[in-house]
């Protein structure tokens, strides 16, 4: 049987999802957690990693067991067992072929920015300029639709394409603080971070709103700006089709 | 010349607000940073003390100086100083006799719990079974008025009385999570955390709502429910006279 599991996770003391030797990540967490509980080896496969430091408001993993679950159960009993800063939503089964990872068509992400420090909430960066956030806006038109995003790719990750196909890439007030968020069927590594680091520079006046084509069109990764820290970066909605 | 600052922390990396040997605490990273900004010996007289791990959305310290300050600009360099925990709001001129902790004629708290987990919050307390939030609500009549506090005060402290007079003692929903918002002119060490444990035991159907009346009129600590955990309780108003 297989079996989907939908959590979040605060990723502030996590070195991102993906496990990795001598490093604490959640997949290692809960893959322990879910071994003991089963009382077998549990392997997850998640629908993509985050980088370190980057939190998820939804996330999903499948993982194959012969065991049939008390799923509302599970749920309680995991939370119950997990560290204060992973929380699972619901155990649910899905079909033999349904693959966490290469099923899912949607992944958003958002990017808080903060004009001041918030001493509850370390989740969000400092700007100190004042940002023109409609030419941020204006700026977005030029990410959108599917494009080859080498520019703001990490350098030599061993990805099949860097076509990316990005389906809404929006800059809006709350409060005091602005939210980017960002739709696509897949990211690169540390895509969003250099997206954003290079519309704050169109914010900022550093660069033209038009620049931003021009960066996307040199495929090269020294183009664009700088990377904005992960703390500030959640994983908000991963999206399946719906019989799965 | 004496000066009032006012400001806000969050409390989880310190062990209170008063200063004290081989712990850090709000008081010396607030005095550090105005001496050196200064250039002169500052010492703050805070509104009260809060205790380890307890925060404050809002407090109040006095200092005097000959320097005439810049207040505008002093809450600007403060805030670029001080670690990201600690947030100041003004600096303004008061009269001489003005005193931080003794012409505060109110103060208010509140306490936060929630029925799971909240990953980007940890300054809430989880309670796992149903409260009866009526009931709490009736106990807390029973807390009104000017009162002998010895029984929800912590032991063996030098104060000359533990007469409190409670404003306001109210629970109140908030989404999923219920908060605890309590006035008075002053309050004990340790106590709002031990009424909220009382409370707590009344809610749970512990103990009977009468008993908080039992309870205050025995004027001995051991008859309260216990304390609980410092993270989720906020300093969140002091109160002065108009003509300060």
């Amino acid at each position: 049987m297989r079996y989907f599991i939908e959590f979040s996770y605060n990723g502030t003391n996590y070195h991102g999802w993906q496990k990795q030797p001598n490093a604490n990540t959640v997949q290692e967490e809960l893959e322990k957690c879910m071994s003991v509980l089963l009382q077998e080896e549990i392997e997850l496969m998640g629908a993509g990693r985050t980088d370190s430091g980057v939190h998820a408001t939804q996330m999903f993993a499948h993982l194959d067991t012969n065991t049939v679950l008390n799923t509302e159960k599970m749920v309680k009993k995991l939370n119950s067992f997990l560290p204060n800063d992973i929380m699972v939503f619901s155990v649910f089964p899905v079909k033999e072929d349904t693959h966490a990872r290469f099923t899912a068509i949607a992944r958003t992400y958002k990017y808080y920015v903060s004009p001041e420090k918030n001493i509850f909430n370390p989740n969000t960066y400092l700007f100190f300029k004042k940002l023109n956030v409609d030419k941020m806006n204006e700026a977005c038109k030029y990410l959108m639709g599917e494009q080859d995003f080498t520019s703001f790719s990490k350098l030599h990750t061993d990805t099949f394409t860097n076509n990316c196909d990005i389906t809404k890439a929006i800059w809006e007030q709350e409060g005091e603080n602005f939210v980017f968020t960002i739709s696509a069927n897949r990211f690169l590594r540390n895509m969003v971070r250099s997206v954003v680091g290079t519309l704050l520079d169109v914010g900022y006046g550093k660069i033209e709103v038009e620049e931003i084509k021009t960066i996307i069109d040199k495929k090269d990764r020294c183009s664009a700006g700088t990377s904005v820290p992960a703390k500030a970066l959640f994983l908000t909605q991963v999206k399946y089709p719906n019989n799965i």
